[in-house]
């Protein structure tokens, strides 16, 4: 298993925040096009990139204010074996958020640094969506490749 | 020692790309706010973000077209002991460009986090500069935090 961490600080309550990391209609504010499913434990979340395959997250563990653990169930090749737990931290002026993707061992080379490079951008679109009220979701997030 | 690998893909010559993660007066349109220095092996480049201490990189080795490998001469605390190694890929359609920072062993895991989401910001900096003409250098970069 490979971890990817990545951090960002949030000006927002930390209710928004740790809603928008599971609750379908938040998730197509700044990261899918559109979101479908239940917000409950054990329930799916269907992400939809239009031009590519479907992420189906089932959501493992929601801890109100602290952690949301979703778990892959099917997507692209890639992302297969890919888990996502997002934790929150309120300090004094922000909220950090900490991202950590698992990947599977055997996630190539080119797909875990795709990894490391675009989840930056979907997490300032987190925090443009809960600072401003615009978020940049997929097909109009920040472009790292042709 | 800890390695952060990121990757974005560039429509630009690759002679531009090359210069463009050496030469000061290419690093002050996507990274630092102004930069000085000569660019050649064994010089020192001071790159100079208002507010902050200047970063100043020794430039251990220039592979035309291929590689930039810089080593911190003297910088803020998190970066200490840091190199940044710069390797270039034409393909088809666009040029790679992989970013490797090595950071030292005792880098606290918060600047890793740091670092691991801050640099695609600068990435996608040097990558509109190379396509647009316009980069978002230091204070103008995508704010991860407050």
């Amino acid at each position: 298993m490979n971890e990817i961490r990545h951090r960002v600080g949030i000006k927002a309550r930390i209710e928004d925040i740790y809603e928008a990391t599971y609750k379908p209609q938040k998730l197509q504010s700044w990261w899918a096009t559109s979101a479908s499913g239940s917000d409950s434990v054990g329930s799916l979340i269907k992400l939809m990139f239009p031009g590519y395959l479907d992420h189906e997250w089932e959501i493992v563990e929601l801890a109100e204010n602290e952690r949301v653990h979703l778990r892959l169930h099917s997507g692209p090749d890639p992302w297969l074996g890919s888990e996502l737990r997002f934790e929150f931290l309120a300090t004094t002026d922000q909220v950090f958020v900490t991202l950590t993707h698992i990947t599977v061992a055997e996630t190539p080379a080119e797909a875990y640094q795709y990894f490391c490079t675009k989840w930056p951008t979907f997490l300032v679109s987190l925090k443009q969506y809960l600072e401003s009220g615009q978020g940049m979701p997929f097909p109009n997030d920040i472009k790292i490749q042709h």
